[in-house]
């Protein structure tokens, strides 16, 4: 099995290049090859059980994605995108990146005629303001961003495409990622992870909100096995209906606090500082606090099973066990 | 107000240019100037009130939505697609002219500058089954066919480009008219109309589905009044979800029937023959039967009054008074 990666350079695109390189198989097929292809050039997993091709370049550039083709990967993977404050603040380059790149994917994989599985992540930023406490798969989707109006294009793209039989496509929604590894970032939506990561790493973090603001999260080791399963699931169980919203931990930051606690201590706790900031308190109203996403939990994809969990997660995969 | 109609030589675009140069004002504003574009020539219309311009061209082809701005139009409408049966067959050409050619028109108003009023004819084909008896406004979006994914698609970009303060759009999407004026079609919803105007104009039409079947419908007199009243609406009272479904007027095809020979007699309702296809049987199985939109009727929208009134209307407006 040939894989493909588009966007490897990204921190779910390295994850799940690790793990697929380390597994060396995929549902009991072995992996023949792996590709990651990004806007900056992916590192290439160590100890990889199969050759691996990195590659760069522009996927929007026309003749790039058709490149990408070249070895007919029976899986793709196309994580890549421009970030929502990013397609926000330039509209033309969301655009571009975001839609035409994944339209330019596409008829690439249709002129290659071989009918690959395409797993593509999309994100909650499809559904925007007011909608119900918990959100059902057949609510409807008003993006209030280009982003989110940029994913759920490209989910209905990737339905359409699917039902001609040009290609087999899921669109999955993935929930925020928390604990995000890395160094701090000003997205409205970094607190979750910097209020986690910064105290486990010994450092102090900036909480912007109320404790009441609930909200909707996945560990980045959630996130590949939402990837993995997708790749892996029966689509002849799916129907037409390709894009699922994943299932994920809804908290309130006062619960992520105290799992925070539970899981490594007051000592720790104690370096989350109070500073409320009424422009993203504002931000943050606007986002989704609970789903309630029943075909993907009867499709078999897995959430984490609790936020402790996804605090251990961080711990042990990012913290090598240990909590400054 | 200089006002555009693309897609002018289309049935609905032919008729709201009459009654617009018939008015010869909207929303109690002088109508300066008539534009009516479309791949055939449009007919102008009959002793309008104001200078009326007649273009070809296609839509698609780079530059040509540039030049439809030249007279900064205040309002447009857009009508111009082509239609599901076409776009379901040839893959390419629906992406081009009901994508491509709406996106690039959105990109010329935005270029243009001046945030004029679009309104966008979309369809009750945004919609595909499983679906409940009566699809409420917070229902998803699932289409099932490549024009349903197009009109949907081209919803979201107008959402988009509205709430970036590049037009002021608003999608409102049709029910199936009824009676449509003109020769028997092949399209699998033909019958709907076929079974009232042939029979009114003393020809024979074959109904091909059970009395059973339900569906959704409005006059062409009723979906000029929504295009006019979407041009005309307050859009401070509308917010970002710019999408509309439209009232209209739940029937099955036995009340249809029952509603002709009411109006025309049983003479008439007499030329009915019922020869059932399976074929038809099953795609009509899949479309919507009843909607409840709520807000299209909060904003103003009005549906025929009853399914009489429909058969009435078509007298009036096609037949001259007079049943044969």
């Amino acid at each position: 099995m040939n894989i493909l990666i588009i966007g490897g350079a990204g921190m779910i695109g390295a994850k799940l290049a690790q793990r697929l390189a380390r597994d060396g198989t995929l549902n009991g097929k072995p992996i023949s090859s792996l590709s990651l292809y990004d806007v900056v050039p992916p590192a290439a997993p160590a100890a990889a059980k199969m050759p691996v091709k990195v590659m760069t370049g522009d996927l929007p550039t026309p003749g790039e994605a058709g490149k990408l083709m070249a070895d007919r990967p029976d899986l793709i993977f196309h994580l890549a995108a421009i970030v929502s404050g990013e397609a926000e603040l330039d509209f033309d380059k969301g655009y571009r990146i975001n839609l035409d790149g994944t339209r330019l994917l596409l008829e690439a994989i249709r002129a290659a005629g071989h009918t690959p599985r395409l797993v593509f992540t999309s994100s909650i930023a499809v559904f925007g303001a007011p909608f119900p406490e918990a959100i059902e798969d057949e609510f409807f989707n008003t993006p209030l961003t280009s982003y989110g109006t940029q994913k759920t294009i490209c989910e209905l793209l990737i339905s359409d495409y699917t039902r001609k039989g040009f290609l087999d496509g899921l669109s999955i929604r993935l929930p925020t990622i928390c604990v995000r590894p890395g160094k701090p970032n000003k997205a409205a939506s970094g607190f979750f992870s910097n209020i986690m990561r910064e105290p486990l790493a010994g450092e102090a973090a900036v909480l912007p909100v109320s404790e009441e603001v609930r909200h909707w999260h996945a560990s980045p080791r959630a996130a590949v096995g939402f990837l993995l399963h997708a790749a892996c699931l029966d689509t002849n169980t799916v129907g037409p209906r390709r894009a699922l919203t994943m299932p994920g931990v809804s908290v309130t930051v006062g619960e992520q606090i105290a799992s925070l606690r539970k899981v490594a201590g007051e000592r720790v706790a104690a370096r989350i500082r109070r500073e409320p900031d009424p422009f993203i308190e504002r931000v943050v109203a606007g986002w989704p606090r609970n789903f309630a996403p029943a075909r993907a939990l009867e499709l078999g994809f897995k959430a984490d099973a609790s936020f402790e969990d996804i605090i251990r997660i961080h711990i042990e995969d990012e913290l090598g066990g240990r909590v400054a």
